[in-house]
């Protein structure tokens, strides 16, 4: 079977983090890995666009039952109709998760991801935790480029 | 993006059933169609054999949050983590939904494919329903083989 | 702890399945049971009426994320949000599981009872299921009356 | 029906958010609230033994399809057999949803309510979060005690 990586964001994103997103899809597509993310506009458009144009596998798993609003380049589409629900459903998917950019649903899928606990968790932009001193939270790796990200997942060593 | 068709069916099976579901799976990936399945053995195993003898995708939604018990001809796997009430997504992400004999999971995927109410729902085998004067119930359309099955799906007309 | 009934049945009921409802939940109250219903109108309506007429506690798991066409005599509202699934998370909150009256969403909880396993599930009236060679399954109980349903369920022996 | 509010923390939890905990949960059943909880141990515990103390309904939400390790002080349980994706049932089920401590899966918590978005969010003591500049998110109602938590929902006003 693939490696299948979730590749989590915010539908409402910047041009750099779509543009981020469009560059990990398509890194992802040609490592071989399977793109998992919510099928709909913004981070996750931008991701299936990338892995498209790579000739990749992209799964949306929708929070709707039905496949309004879901993006044009997705491989298959698992309207799960659970509402936000189905973002425990994206992360327990992925062999790593790749968080980029930041909303609350897309915070939602960080922690879910680092409550899962069994595997990588880049973030790649977004937003920041600090424990209760203040101090930043060891979590999710951190990378500064869509190369890095996919690096930082430790899956595709040397 | 390609017709998906959701095949239901138990994990213990008879021999006719799994011969049944395996051929299923073959049609289904002949005609380019995405098989989304429960992932597990018995029908589901037996129709991802099939399709990926066919060069077909097929999707295993698992109950588990894990891969453990995944069967070894799925393209893709998504390790819901939300038991049973994966049922629901499975119907949810079919253009139809074929169901292979019978089981109380089984079942439950007809009836909530049936009540869904907007795709084809076709059996093939399995178990029959009295509504309470005890007269069949008009439910899913039967199918007596393989090729009536995805001839009553109407998705691929004439 | 309380005692908990998980009590299914259809938004379109017959007067006599309402009536039974209406029963059914007077008697779990008196009982001390917690009822655990669908949360909407019809069988779902009727028991929540009857177990709060008898000053019984009544929760509500909705399929929406919120309260819309949640009925007036519950008195505890989980909006779940994640549609026909939360049939799985009525089922499983049971001690026992009473269904009154049929439909597909019904049968759904019938079929996920009965795939649980652990626990009594109940029939008063509805659908009749045969297996694949004509002959009565053995699944639920069969109960006539209110009083029946309560005894099958052997939570209130002698 | 009455006011819900649910509370969401971590497990592992100090020994201020124990008692922090335990003193909402009295707080909101002597204001007639129903408390909604995951329903295991550490705060989750805690709020629902204060709110039993003071005669409270307290309703535990569990990720588990049956009551292993469901608290003593719940009212009701809920196993909806989900997984984390419970997290979104729990949030949704509150008027307003109150957060203590920090954890993975409490801040999926917090997260899923501020995407929900119609309900008040106050957090007492736990993580802080930055947005991408590095500046504190407008995001929940902070609060230093447990009766500025429940003044902070705005549910009781003067």
């Amino acid at each position: 079977m693939a490696i299948q990586v979730a590749v989590c964001g915010p539908r409402d994103c910047t041009a750099e983090e779509e543009s981020d997103a469009r560059e990990v899809g398509r890194l992802l597509a040609e490592r071989g890995a399977v793109v998992i993310c919510g099928g709909y506009t913004g981070v996750m458009a931008a991701v299936a666009s990338g892995a498209r144009s790579a000739g990749g596998t992209v799964v949306g798993v929708l929070s709707r039952a039905d496949r309004e609003g879901a993006g044009p380049d997705l491989s298959v589409v698992i309207p799960t109709g659970v509402g936000e629900a189905r973002n425990a459903i994206i992360v327990n998917s992925g062999d790593a998760v790749i968080v980029i950019g930041g909303s609350w649903g897309t915070l939602s899928e960080l922690a879910l991801a680092m409550r899962r606990g069994r595997v990588p968790v880049v973030q790649l932009g977004g937003w920041r935790l600090l424990d209760r001193d203040g101090r930043p939270l060891a979590g999710a790796r951190h990378a500064a480029s869509p190369e890095e990200a996919l690096a930082a997942t430790g899956l595709w060593p040397g």
